[in-house]
């Protein structure tokens, strides 16, 4: 590994805001430079606590992650957000990121934000997110705050991630609790219900309610339920107050503990299943080779599960050459 | 390969609803069979036209996708439904699922329905799903609609599947086109502006146009903008039409193709990289070894890279003991 690493190394212990910034383009990149840091910086994390934040387009995320920070920095805390937008497959990237709508925190240095737009296989979103999460640990943050759109596979993948998860709803959006999928259901810790000044909050929560009847608790946990008005700053002690208490829970269980075991089972076996996909594409006609046996399955020449064997001996190949 | 699996094969082939329905239940519980079928109809594959319908909760998805089917019917062809909903990390599954909503079709022999709640490691809502479709496409169906939730990594995994995919978007629901992301933004081949006779459809649509002009053009497609009624049964006719056309210029072009090769380099990966990790647990030891690895990872007492070179280990030991 270079010296030159082991300075990198060292400027995101130290919390330098360029250092980290760099290192969250290498992971997105795929540079492999990233892999020695992260490599190099992981004794150091596994302080902060991650807060996953998660709800339907236009339930106010980015303005409840804003507010959030600003309370923990209040406390003297140190803060990192990372957004995390849908990938495309075209050229990824958000057309306006959340990085503009948060402009207000960018003269504090100690609340760093990140917008993330990865592309790749195999849940590589939340991975790279998972990394970005451990470099934001290293460099000192208390609390790191993951902010995820819509509602799907990204979401229940980022919760591995989360020590807590916020998921936000919103009186009178069209999709009441009666269509909400068991998924989101299960994944909160904490409801927040934002934009409560409008009408149809008491029933959206009345509702909720009747549902979390039929829902098992989790050892022993009834999700918290907090009403919020994030644009006008009301709610944010109250949410910050029911995040504490589950903290606080958690921390004198074992829950934590096995959550970070699940999480890390996860983490493992995607990047086992990387580390083989890379070998399989390696060398100089690897991604050819690919090419060539998904033409061949396409025009149903071939079948996948042969492709598939094939794929895998050129990895074996591969690592026997390495 | 036992022979019964040949006889399910030439039942799915000849359209047994049982025989589908069976064959996608060992899909969601992967059971080794399925691999066996799968392998067995892949070469009766590739015919059916395969329509992804996306948008956020609340967009009307589910009746839209009832009445493509149902015109799609009327024309005398046999449809297959899929309904995507998210997994939960938890116990899976809708509260309330999309079949309840679809019975209308429930007694049509040529339509057939079905909810995944698929669970599992690395994109395998979305391989479960495409699998699915290579079943319902044996079967003989003309059209597969699949319905996605939400807007995240699923939705785009599932593009890889669709040959057309529809985006649904909404007057006034808080979403307006400015905060739509560029990934719901370029995958859309078709934009169905659904509900249309809310207030605020002109505006949604002058919006959409604006902001279409920003995307580069695919291959020279500019996607196609249709309003709807969905629940009135308006505005169907015209999505069919603008389907039928972006059908005509691909089968035209090589873009299908392209699409199609795509869409089996992405599915050969998931597949390897399945494999593998199937191997690195094998073994009446292999769970409680990653558990053994994950908790020392959680603990700080391994890094990540070195307890994935053991699970590689494992994975090739497994190999060669195979």
């Amino acid at each position: 590994m270079p010296a030159s690493i082991e300075i990198w190394a060292e400027q995101i212990r130290a919390g330098d805001v360029r250092a980290v910034s760099r290192a969250i383009t290498a992971i997105e990149n795929h540079d492999p430079q990233a892999e020695d840091l992260l490599e190099r910086i992981f004794p150091n994390t596994g302080k902060s606590f991650v807060i996953g934040v998660t709800g339907a387009p236009g339930t106010g995320k980015s303005t409840l992650v804003d507010r959030l920070a600003a309370y923990y920095r209040a406390q003297g805390n140190r803060v990192g957000i990372i957004a995390v937008d849908p990938t495309s497959p075209y050229t990824g990237g958000a057309i306006l990121g959340d990085r503009i709508r948060m402009q207000g925190h960018a003269s504090d240095p100690e609340i760093f934000i990140r917008s993330m737009a990865t592309r790749g296989f195999l849940g590589g979103l939340a991975r790279a997110t998972g990394d970005v999460a451990l470099i934001l640990d290293a460099a000192g943050k208390e609390y790191v705050l993951v902010e995820t759109v819509g509602v799907g596979q990204d979401e229940v993948d980022i919760v591995r991630l989360a020590d807590c998860t916020l998921v936000l709803l919103v009186p009178g959006m069209g999709d009441d609790v009666q269509n909400m999928k068991a998924g989101l259901m299960e994944i909160a810790d904490i409801f927040v219900l934002n934009k409560s000044d409008r009408h149809g909050v008491e029933r959206l929560e009345a509702e909720l309610e009747a549902m979390l009847q039929l829902v098992p608790e989790r050892n022993g946990w009834k999700p918290a339920i907090v009403r919020t008005v994030a644009t006008e700053n009301k709610g944010v002690d109250e949410l910050a107050s029911a995040i504490a208490k589950y903290r606080e829970r958690m921390d004198s269980s074992a829950e934590r503990q096995e959550r970070k075991i699940e999480h890390w089972k996860w983490r493992l076996l995607a990047l086992a299943g990387e580390a083989v996909l890379k070998r399989a594409v390696s060398g100089a006609d690897g991604e050819a080779a690919l090419n060539k046996l998904a033409g061949e399955v396409a025009n149903r020449g071939m079948d996948p599960y042969a492709a598939v064997r094939e794929l895998l001996a050129r990895a074996d190949a591969a690592r026997k050459n390495a």
